[in-house]
């Protein structure tokens, strides 16, 4: 029932799609029905998908803003099966990528190159239906399922708005671009539009999950002198090495010497940039710390438990001339932007092989949670159609 | 005894000071032994010296940082009487102006044009001795008194470090080129050099004191098209349209609604520029909830209490897109910005006059004092030399 027909076009499309029905249960692949488009909207086949943090966090939270049952996935590359009315950017048959983050095109933030924060469609972690409020999901029972941050890719087939599609180059191969999707997008974005990482300088990334490596790819494309990860992985240094990271530090191999020491002995008093890509609060003001006084920046990435508080001393803040930011989707307009990462990796410039430790069919989706949250994958893409023979799971580490 | 001699050089100079013996209480104009200028210092013949808050902040404190008895004030322009060993930047006659900020031109700091925080002789509030650790000043019955924040212009005569004096243009007046010393600095320069505040955009300034409105000047002249004074003095409006200042907020006046919601109202959802010159973390909080998402900045000038801290929640920091920074002494490197400042008066940009609401002087300093707690004063200039009819208390509102 993947196979698309010509004359889906303006009808629901059946499929399989991995439903989380309960926080922390293994996904139910289950045949849903997908709905047309509606206006502004476009139905997508997905080719492939990787699982990224973010669906994790969202799968096993009990509470509101969490929500099910639920299509998970929102980093992804597919192929436009049809589209609604109102529709002229993509067309069917383009290779496009959906994305978390939207851009109108007519709001004084999208017509801004500096904020990838569109007011007129705000991004609400909480509410991912579609634009008129409705679904696009039902089982074959009638519910309702939930979308993911406008994108669910964890389908056959997903609806997502004209303003969370990005168009790209087609040459680029699937399990590549969907990285581009979210964890690329996030740090290299950081590393280029949040932080505008300089040549030459240098660079703390606390974290070294997907997101870190990928502001590692960033600085090292920036060319940074030295790009210091740190994570409580001793193994991350191999990985890191791959994306430039020079030095390697494991804050809990520093002995009595506070990490901010340890940085700004490795550096002249501090990086020029440190990234927080943990989602802790005490790790933001290590990174602050360990920035060089009078010009540092403290680029915050991570997602932290809600509610939480970031503080600094009053006396630091003035005196000490160091910048503090946060960074979402790596301050990246999707569609200027992801366009550009395709083609510098096809240039063999951007990095994206590497981060794609492992590949499963879509059938064996709980078993990129398990690899992911024993920290056995960095990337485990996820590929939608049957295939002959079938992709076992494979380690490319 | 203010009179120099030639044959003053290499030898002790008696003159006036005014000294503060004990927190709180009238200075008390004495003779003082002012020393010699040792290598790399410069002794100065104080022309002209204005009353900035900070020397009220540390005269009312009773605890450390605070030392007693010492020699205020920071806010100065003078004439170099002699000069110590291996000085060669400035020579007698040169008018300088002396400021608390360091600038050796030899460290990584001072060779950056991003930090005015000299690493190799650091901004240490609590010491202000010159670099040997010795004090230059000793009252008439021999006891030793302590410098202020590496200028105490308090004094006739005053001994300054070589790193801690600009050379400037003589022709600009007295009354005006002591601002400079701190207020303008700091609030234009945090406008300018901290902020880079761009034309056509929109500013907010919380706290209309001196600094508050150099802030404005400093927006004014790079065409912010809205600056918003938010003060809870009423009579602030009418002195900060005098700086640009083109809407008032009073905070107590803004009923149940919240003043970034007003602020909000009056921008685009928010100023580019919020600029925290209070010296409270609350005010903080307004500032940056005031400011623009996507790109808005935080300023932070205000003095804190020792041990404050601000604190904003981790999701806004990460989904906001704004970014928080402070401003010590507006990142001005004073040889390279101070001489800047000078010509940008004299060329009829940069006001100046408007800051200088009393002239008293020096043994009417105290008034100075009573000025400024009383909320009367922006800046009461206070003239070191005896006049002939004597200046009064002069009020130029
Ligand atoms: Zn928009
Ligand atoms: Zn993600
Ligand atoms: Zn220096
Ligand atoms: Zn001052």
């Amino acid at each position: 029932m993947e196979e698309k027909q010509p004359e889906s076009r303006g009808k629901p499309i059946r499929c399989r799609a991995a439903i989380c029905r309960k926080a922390g249960e293994p996904l139910q692949i289950e045949e849903v029905e997908v709905a047309a488009p509606k206006a502004w909207e476009v139905r997508i086949k997905i080719i492939c998908t990787s699982l990224c943090y973010s669906d994790v966090t969202f799968w096993k939270m009990e509470v509101p803003p969490a929500i099910f049952p639920r299509i998970f996935g929102h980093e992804a590359v597919g192929i436009v099966e049809s589209v609604g009315e109102n529709v002229k950017e993509v067309k069917e048959g383009d290779t496009v990528i959906p994305t978390l983050v939207t851009e109108c095109q007519d709001c004084s933030d999208c017509n801004s190159k500096k904020s990838n924060k569109c007011s007129k469609f705000p991004f609400k972690v909480s509410s991912s239906l579609p634009r008129d409020g409705t679904t696009r999901f039902t089982d074959s029972k009638g519910e309702e399922i939930y979308h993911f941050i406008h994108v669910s890719s964890f389908s056959e087939y997903t609806v997502v708005d004209i303003i969370n599609v990005t168009k790209i180059d087609p040459s680029i191969p699937p399990n590549r671009a969907c990285l581009i999707g979210c964890a690329i997008s996030t740090g290299v974005g950081a590393a280029w539009k949040t932080a505008n990482v300089e040549e030459g300088s240098t660079v703390a990334i606390f974290g070294l999950g997907a997101i870190g490596l990928a502001v590692a790819e960033g600085a090292r494309l920036r060319g940074a002198s030295k790009i210091i990860g740190l994570d409580l992985n001793p193994n991350k240094f191999e990985i890191g090495k791959k994306f430039g990271v020079t030095d390697f530090v494991n804050p809990s191999n520093c002995g009595n010497k506070p990490v901010h020491e340890v940085i700004a002995e490795m550096t002249d008093g501090g990086a020029d940039y440190c990234f927080e890509c943990v989602g802790n609060v005490s790790v933001v003001n290590q990174a602050y710390a360990s920035c060089r006084k009078g010009w540092g920046k403290t680029i915050v990435l991570g997602i932290h438990k809600p509610g939480s508080e970031v503080s600094f001393s009053s006396y630091e803040v003035v005196h000490s001339g160091k910048v503090i930011m946060g960074s979402m989707f790596g301050d990246v307009k999707p569609k200027t932007d992801i366009p550009r990462f395709v083609k510098s990796y096809m240039d063999k410039e951007l990095r994206l092989d590497e981060f794609v430790t492992h590949e499963v069919q879509f059938e064996d989706i709980n078993k990129a949670f398990d690899l992911l949250l024993g920290g056995k994958s960095i990337r485990c893409v996820i590929w939608m159609e049957k295939r002959n023979p079938p992709i076992k799971i494979t380690n490319k580490e």
